[in-house]
């Protein structure tokens, strides 16, 4: 069923159609059919975030095409995650890229102004796990959130923490990115009043299992405030990061 | 050190103590020492929440202990989890004891009026997850948030989900309690504009492996939105929805 | 024993050969042995199904070798499965080949057309696993059945898959593809009347496993008509849907 | 939004309401809510089946109070599965229950009589896999499937096997129910023309790790017919077996 | 070849036994054969160390068997684990046995005078890691050295770890004995200056897989003086703590 | 196909059955077939052995049908494994039946005679490691096996492994049986000449899981000479060992 | 110790060493010390074989120096395995070297001519098995074995394992060789009655994990006769085979 | 708060400091922050060793800029683990770096003179592991200690290991280096007297599955005294003896 906003809305007015109804339609439409691809176009209105291409696993080709479908609906900057060196390059022939190459971030468009609200702090147990934390950081400044970086205070030297211990305590959300035995997330979330999302890396060796060992040590955490994404998903724990600190915003 | 709180902050006033010390002396004390545990009795002030006594691997005397300790400082609610039938009868011949048997959730002290701060929804995918979702329910009341139950919601009948749809839509925190294979957390995840917190029940049989099969679908969702915690961690969810909640407030 | 079908049928109404053991020789036989495989070429009549050749591990002068054997016997379509650009290549050499370069599969003769019975339906979750849903596709086209595609239909744009309600409630098979969480099969499980099959892909990272998780998820579906098949295995459910979809033929 | 059949095919006819939400209000209601369960009283003109209840990690209470509920909705036989002897007891008490001790299910109301379309095989490979086996065996009974039983066929006696061949390819559908390797699967894949559903068990010791080694197995099967359930899942073997042996009637 | 000590001792002087044989006979023998088991004699001499059983799998027989043994060739104190608090009651018959519930630990003989040599420190992450840090710290006071415990200062509060900060970097050895995420080994390896035992405990739940995660954890520590031991192990922490706290002495 | 063994020779000498179909009746008949179960009746001609009945999973009352239909077709000595005391008893009043409880392991009909080819040894690692080699012992005995029980030589204490060296060295089968690390198989098949059957136990605790550890390190032994059965498969190892011990007589 | 094998056997004569003493001598003694590699000179005629190099992990020049010591020493043909073929070049530099490339394997000197005794059979369920079951065979025939091959005989087309059936049965060894689901073994064990081992090898993908599923269903293995080496340990397998298959010698 | 030790030590004196927080200031300070790492320059006071830098994951300019970091501040010699050839290229352009390929570690600064003190043994099973030992034996030797090395003393030849009983018995600390099944830690547990560090090396194939197999041998093993560090942890090892091994110069 193919009706514009206006329709649901006069439909709603009407009574011809529920409320659910209407904010299915509007959750569910439009999208725009490549074939390949279905973009979602209301995503921003109905998510309060811009678009996301996950870039692993498409094509140059596929990825333009569906910049292109953003671009013909106003779209404003979009986020390309996992975007290979190879792939940066044939995008940015079709439209100006900024290009993380270390946590292969791609972002079209203007990065917006931080509204004010709140600090993300983005924490990292060691200098191999900046990527990571890069990703979540650049995800989380996309969205409008300002940023700020502790990197490499791991808990083997607990006074590189607790040097920022004021900065800690201060801030929104605690993005926690470590791997090996991902103790930082416990750590942090005992000194910390705020969520704390921690991002397992697969930094490490032998019973690191690809950063399964750090995964596991976060879901265990004894600190209470701790909450877990997938390994490596510096995305996610951006996103919902910027989500968290603009909660305030909704009310 | 033992300084007193009026004292850290003379020092700093004169010079002689760092704001950080200072603050690692607020977080650091006071403990109460009991030999077999040390009760942290700041946790209040520091982490605006009442403490937590996690009842599993614990006697019903160290339990009645800990409560002791906490009535002698003037600690309000206290929430035991984890606490099994039978020491819930003896901690209930000490003191007056609210308990949930499918939860094997305790509360000594009153609820607090929910503070009409945003509404926290639990859902769960079957009748079985509910007594998880109960644990996260009622820790999230504890601490002061307003929950609505959305139980028995689970995918293979997408139209009980949808059926809410605008109570989804107006959340402020979305827990997803579910076991088998997790689907939940990745529908409401796509449906919502809220943080989402995912809960694996130990829910199901053969290669559910206990939960397992639940918490990998929930750390690979596709939805952008989604945290996970431990199986079963119902108290979890329901601490980290509440701090999400009431982020607005310090504000 | 080196009997002619006829042989085998004589001694049945003579009675010296059991109708058991007749048909296990019109099963058994002929095969032909090219030493390092022996070639099945009585499986269309056994299995209504032309023959296909796994291409991973055989070198092109082995797949080379089968398909000969096969032409010797006169075989019809052969498909090829997991057949490497290079490998592709080099049988292009020897016969005309329809070489499909994202699923890696390879059709010799010509397709049959569809008989008119049934639709199966190959839907996926995500652009990704779009290679493993064309083997699924390709091999029930190849074998008679007609195939419509649904793309990139994921849990997370629930709208997406909703958009299509009536032809998935409508078709003979589902085939689900999907990685990550593998919620699609539970979703579309809930929504059809039809058989399932669920295949879970690779596609995905970190606590994905490879497709383990979406493997586990989709044992577990809480929807009651889904049945699975090894990860990636695009091959197995085209193959499997195909003879549900004959299945009414037969009678 | 609560419509009457008869006011969403109104609404349809008037142009109101599009053909994808009226099959979407069909599919959603109604249903009735218990609280601790959301009851779905339309799924047997969805999905042609009697309801099913799953009685692992209800109580008899809650498994009576869906009976009635059901019965006010003049459902037909239900089945209930992995029901325990003592919630039988309590069940029991309430309405005629007819209950297979050994795979713990329990029927309420008649068995359809076979409608005479085709016929399900249910092999093991060992006695202790017989319960299982059961579960698939009534539940395809329930559903007006004719079965037939093979048990203790297991490969290390092939010749327990092949004194069966007849029986084996002139089936419409066969379920291998099988512990320890799972060898049987792919052996009656490779004799069977007709869709194999394979039942790991958790029959077995050792590395048989709950049937997971049987699982492996039967996803791994070389015989291209063979998709896969659940260890010890014979209710959703039974389930589908049934919907593939009526494929034909549809038409 | 049944030689006396005097015997080898002899032939070595002689020059018919080299110096390797003979410590070969020292370390060998004698040792006697109860059928059931052969103990021992010799270790005490050639380990520095009292005999140990360990109880599990044993008969409360066997034990009472083994004890008069060692009895008969003059052992000293005699360390019993895993005992049973039944198997505890059937010994404590037949001689004088001091036995600890909590960690399942009897001592039979006198605990010897802490020799003064170093102080073994064996800290616990919380209260329900108790039991194995007591198998641990009675292991090691049984073979001679000082034990200093620090119970329940785990990582989620800090600062009752660092209120004991003098204490760890004056140890000569830690003992960090954690369940859970298992974070107090790496926070304990990067304060302490000494050699640090980590010991992961089954407390936990959900994916702490009854200590895996813990023990993966503790593998992991970015910490560079932490070794592991088996999950539970106490007293093979116990054991090596005591070895390393006596290396100055041998010199 | 029912024909006499008479009737199937009769045929060959026709040469209206060829020698292959005439080896498989013969394997393949006859069985008598209980419903529940198979019974085997040419397995002794066949392989060389008395029937075996793996209790785990059967009722007495199943074993009991199953031992009676074997006394009518006058079978000797039957092995049942896995037979729990309570079934023991049950089966001990319908027949003679020399029960070992330890192992677990039952036995109708005498012991034959070693027939004084070879000498099998069975050696263990640990005290507790016993019952499974039992198993493996009695198992031998009941085919005709010369059976040597070294018990209680694990790999800590190596002068117990080599006090028994010349036994080692002129067994004709060994078999190693131990649990934890499993070290026994690699010492013991790198002493020996002739084949080893390495049985990994349950035994252990913690990382052992269940056996699971021992299994690994046996599979990976560096000694040449080394096979492996299941965890705790005492009976395998005891039927494998006979067979190979008895390799020298059928020529 | 460094006596010759004359002074050793001269001590025991003298009574001043015992037999086992003596026969430790015999076993360790000598061995040649090339820093990087102890080379074990008296394997021949201790375990009845020829000298094998495990070729990964080796440096060609390592390989070389090996060789060398063993040709000092007078060694006969010397088989490497898992042996590269740019190893392979360069130590066929340095002597004649029959290299074969699929299995990877190497042989230095003449294969012996098989002795007449029993016959090994080594099996494979598919063309890929094929490099591992020839591992396997040309280890036996070095070590002086005859070997028939059977390959592409796997389950899904039973008949062609059928129609080897006399030869299977009159084997003095089966090696059976598979992949995937690994079932071969079970068919074979139950077919055969001499041992047979099962080498489970890595051919597969998705949950075959590499060999694991072939594993684990070979270690469940419901034939009695069956015992397993390592993953694609063809070398393991046919050194064992040949070991079992000259028993009978020795007597 | 930036103090100089002075500064503490005076505060200490004047009672304005406790002695727990200026332990903690001499802990925490000073490090120089260099933006991707935080290098430590108190360390060699602190936990009396050098630095150490682990070479994976970081760039070579990384490397450089840390070295220089270091050099400003007087640190002595440096050890760089898991340094690519590629990468010492580039590290040796800027310093005088005596680089071992073979175990990847790359030393700035003289290697000290051993003091004297105990010895440490690192034992290999076999060729393939003595990377991984030269990384232990050169942290060792870095840090003051004596090594001996003894390479390929594997179980499967007990009498190589045997040879060195002598030294095995008098060596302070011994370190294991093992594969595949990893049993060197317990032979050499159950003969030294003295505390023996187990490290899985990742050598070997199949299930040996990267080191895991030999690590869960070493975590069970039976003989007591020994502890484990990761899979290919030479360093962790190397460092840890060190520790052990100058316990006695402290006193």
């Amino acid at each position: 069923m193919s009706l514009s906003v206006r329709q649901v809305l006069q439909r709603v007015s009407e009574g011809t159609m529920s409320v659910e109804d209407a904010l299915l339609h509007v959750k569910e439409k439009p999208f725009e059919d490549l074939g390949f691809a279905k973009v979602d176009l209301h995503r921003r209105v109905r998510q309060g975030a811009a678009e996301v291409i996950y870039g692993a696993g498409k094509t140059p080709e596929q990825i333009v095409g569906i910049l292109e479908a953003m671009r013909r609906n106003g779209q404003g900057p979009v986020l390309i995650t996992r975007l290979s060196p190879e792939a940066a390059e044939a995008v940015g022939r079709s439209c100006a890229l900024d290009y993380h190459e270390e946590p292969r971030v791609g972002i079209v468009g203007d990065l917006p102004q931080p509204d004010g609200i709140g600090r993300i702090i983005v924490a990292t147990g060691g200098t191999s796990d900046i990527p990571v934390a890069e990703e979540a950081a650049l995800t989380a400044e996309v969205l409008g959130s300002e940023v700020q970086r502790l990197y490499d205070v791991g808990v083997a030297g607990l006074h590189r923490t607790l040097s920022h211990l004021e900065d800690i305590m201060s801030a929104s959300v605690l993005i926690a990115v470590a791997g090996m035995e991902g103790a930082l997330a416990s750590v942090l979330g005992g000194l910390a009043e705020c969520p704390v999302i921690a991002v397992p890396t697969s930094v490490g060796y032998g019973v690191s299992f690809g950063g399964l060992a750090a995964l596991l040590a976060m879901l265990n955490s004894c600190s209470s405030g701790v909450t877990v994404v997938n390994i490596d998903n510096g995305f996610g724990a951006g996103y919902c990061a910027n989500r968290i600190n603009h909660m305030g915003v909704k009310r």
